[in-house]
């Protein structure tokens, strides 16, 4: 951290200075210059709450110099995660295809999703269960029976399950029904929310807000880690901006950046990002050239009909056929379905 | 709602798109143009799920009419909601002034701080307990001992409390310990928190999420209401934005925008929405002067040493200050502080 | 300027970062701490181009301390400036109220409108000659005979002038032909407009672009007063955010904003801002609470048929009736109509 | 276009506003229902200025059916635009690859540039001569001695030149010297500039603006081609959002939302939208899997000197690179370099 003193600063007010932060269990370089005094500032400022410090009125500028996430950070952690789920992974040479329908509305709906995404190469099978809808009056889930169905389509296929965690009383539920637990956009800043899957030993799919930067995004991580979950994948599902021709903007560019920042694997959803069925393919096209570890895709089999996010659902053939296409890309950038 | 059908559709997919409607309940006006032919849709379309329409390869586009909020709709509620807390009501001719520190710190502080605002004209005491942070690291608040320091400044001052509910699992002690549960911008779409809430009968104050329009915002209050508890206060903390000088942007449009959408009554937190305490004052008297129906601002003994957001928080004697300069400009729009 | 140098950096590579500082005029004083080395970086760093010492690999990061503008920081001319035009004048104790219609559409409407503005209080006439509009099919304004019926109006009831420029080629005329030039949002980074508006004695009214900060708002005021032409005043118009509701989002946390950091006048347009009439009132009244030295409203006698922007533009009744609210929220904060 | 009656409008008041929209030569089909009169209006409502129908006290809403773009529209041009330069085209199945510095610095670089790039692969040669700064300290081009040094660069590889335009009085040197004359983000509107452009035969490059929605984006090439210049390329180079850890945000998502809406190539900036060299890379990989007609890259042959954007120019060599691994995501999406 660096704290820049005004340019009237004395050499009392800067002792002052010094000393508050020597009491917060800081070391602090003093550097005289011309025009102004600037302090260094080293030791654990991530814990110590040095916002205050700006309130003095000798006090010009304070300025963080090091990310305020550790276990989250690659700085500290080098090598890739990589998040063992049973017999797969996400985060290694192998892309994860997580895909399934928005929600689940039936046995029949959900195993012939289930076997026929299987067939198409998905390593994950997603559906909602516990649906978080902006109008009360909407349709809200099937909820645990739902779950269950999950479970039954998980039995035929073999495909382990990602689903939608809304309330801090399910989790033991969750724990015990699904593989890896989603925690929607909405949800990216319930602390409470996260400090409980901190204490879970499930992976953890954290969605990225609708307005969450994306170091507020590796805290919302740091969160359930420092709670003793190293398990997280991160999804990127797109940012609300003042663009509205799409429902988000999805921002790909979060790809190189989580790479560069963090060890985590990350995966993306051009379903939620875009809105639009037409657009899923060539966004999961350019999600994969981008460098992410996977894709999460909404697969209906009568998207017309479908009880929400229909008109984002792509089919199990349209499905088919972005696998195919994604093989080769995945080759160009090392990596396989 | 509005189904405008594509140029080349033929009279079969007409039929086939009306009868669909049909069957959901709704009835449905057909309108044969020259170039295509519309549909309007009456009925309850709040409830149905009509997105899916515009997968129909003959529909152009979908469009609604009418607001999908109905319990916290003007329309249907003309008269201003005032809502009734012990003594004192917020939303009728005089202002609210929620005031006091961002986090209770300790029992001197928080009976110093509601002494002091009570004596300026403060009519309920804010106070957080259970703290929102952006970082695992930093102090999370006081918890179960900082509603009972609150209760006990209430015993000593009068102040009907306000204070952030974080977890489902603690609304039965903020029952018993609080006045008005606020739900923080972060829980803003917690939808799993809003139904608790909606079974309760304590006031809400809901503040806006950092993203979330106005029409979502409502929406989160139909939630609760729906649920069956109509005592919703709104409050503007500001919006996220492309703008880095101020934490938020301060929407104050929202006022009259609400105040023609909506019943409910409306506050606004310039504390959060700046960030910076000299920017307190002038956007409370913009605000006054906009028409809210009242203000909830940090105020802390020593903002220097403040445990969380002490840049943002003004001092005992400032709001003093600021109550009084905030008199006449009540006045000029018809109001008493 | 502050240069954080990597943790690994040898001293070798501290050495050739300091001497491309001093290289470039800059004076340097070297930090070694006990994880990196700071240097603290002297001299006119406004004018160096030092961002590519980033590219330096055994370099973390450059953080600017000082502000990048000069001729409008307040800290070098801490007076307000007051910007005389004619008898009149906008940044002093009285309120600027300028007022007239989005278009000038006819001698009949530009002088009824006029005459009828002035009659309720206001100062300066606006009215649109040259139209910036987001279609060419859309109405392009009566260009140089529109300005001739705003000096028509102008010699019928001696209100200045405030009009439009969107070419540089038409600079000269707009010098002869109006008060005070104004720089629409869309060109408020017209970089070519700005330098030849530098050479002009015309005081200057510079929107703040759609998307702009308020540091690259006061760039661009800087790009005019370094020309030459000291005579700035700000308007704010409204950002652009993902708020739908209003045509744009009113940021009045710029007025304090603007008044700390810069000595130039700044007014507000609350019908641009907000895109509905019912809004202005309440905005305007915001304004001038938050500390505005003046408003910009569009006014017009026949809104229905307005030839553009008639959903925003008030009647010169409802103009009348805000003049009269406004004269007392303007003694509330020491000014006056 | 649709007007929706309010529920209580009159008989009379209908009869007034179809009478109005009849005056405007448009014409219009009644549709009387239950709750509300709903009017469909057909003709050219593109031209007709109908916004201020919502005026009317008995209007509830006005929404638009059919987009406001009409030479740039796909539907009434479903093939694809090639724009012819020379030799070359873009839009075609050949990508066009845009390589060059920021600022043309000396005659050294700029040939040494163009002969690595060409050497590459690129097809055209990019160099900033008239710079739009921020800053008015900042350095702003070698002007019109830059336009010469890119023609020789030109003259001695053969590579067409993109420069960008900053004033209209430069349009006929820009038509001499240059193949491609690029618009900036910052004068996306500035409809004087793209008016003057409308009447030239000159291919232009049309950058998205900051804050520029799809739709203003191609209401300005409308601007352009309504002029009679039909040679407008499209280039998608980040939009400002509230992250602030790239420059801007990349929106991939623009390319097959322009490819349906629109016939006209696109192209993408991964330099400037990302602002970090370790960027580029990825996202020109994702750009061209997303469908892009080519790309726009800053290469520098001495990045940490250069006088402009050094951190996201990329050398000669990583240019060499990406154009390597281009090749096989090109073939993919059944493209060529």
């Amino acid at each position: 951290m660096i704290v820049i003193m005004k340019p009237q600063a004395t050499q009392d007010e800067v002792t002052q200075i010094v000393d508050e932060l020597k009491g917060m269990g800081l070391s602090v370089q003093t550097n005289t210059g011309v025009e102004c005094t600037v302090l260094g500032v080293l030791g654990n400022t991530v814990d110590a709450d040095t916002s205050a410090l700006e309130l003095h009125p000798s006090v010009d500028r304070v300025m963080r110099v090091s990310e305020p996430f550790k276990k989250a950070n690659r700085k500290f952690h080098p090598d890739d995660t990589v998040v063992k789920i049973g017999n797969t992974a996400i985060g290694g040479r192998k892309l994860s295809l997580i895909a399934g329908p928005c929600s689940v509305e039936s046995e029949e709906q959900i195993i012939d999703i289930a076997e026929r995404v299987k067939a198409s190469g998905a390593t994950f099978l997603r559906g909602g269960a516990f649906k978080p809808r902006t109008s009360p009056y909407a349709f809200q889930g099937m909820q645990f029976e739902g779950l269950e169905l999950l479970q039954e389509a998980k039995r035929k296929t073999g495909l382990p399950i990602v689903s939608e965690l809304m309330s801090p009383k399910h989790v033991e539920f969750f724990e015990y029904a699904v593989d890896v637990i989603q925690v929607g956009a909405r949800n990216m800043q319930n602390f409470d929310l996260l400090k409980e899957l901190g204490r879970s030993k499930k992976p953890i799919l954290l969605k990225r807000g609708l307005a969450s930067t994306i170091e507020e995004w590796l805290m919302s991580a740091e969160y359930i880690m420092a709670g003793g979950n190293e398990n997280v994948i991160l999804c990127e599902r797109g940012i609300r901006t003042f663009e509205q021709y799409t429902r988000n903007t999805l921002d790909l560019s979060a790809i190189p950046a989580i790479k560069k920042m963090s060890h985590l694997p990350i995966v993306v959803d051009p379903s939620h990002a875009t809105g639009m069925h037409w657009m899923v393919l060539p966004m999961a096209m350019a999600a994969i050239a981008a460098g992410a570890d996977g894709l999460m895709i909404e697969v209906h089999n009568d998207p017309k009909n479908a009880k929400c996010d229909g008109p984002q659902s792509i089919t199990p053939d349209a499905f088919c056929d972005l696998v195919n296409k994604l093989r080769q890309t995945a080759e160009v950038v090392g990596r396989e379905v």
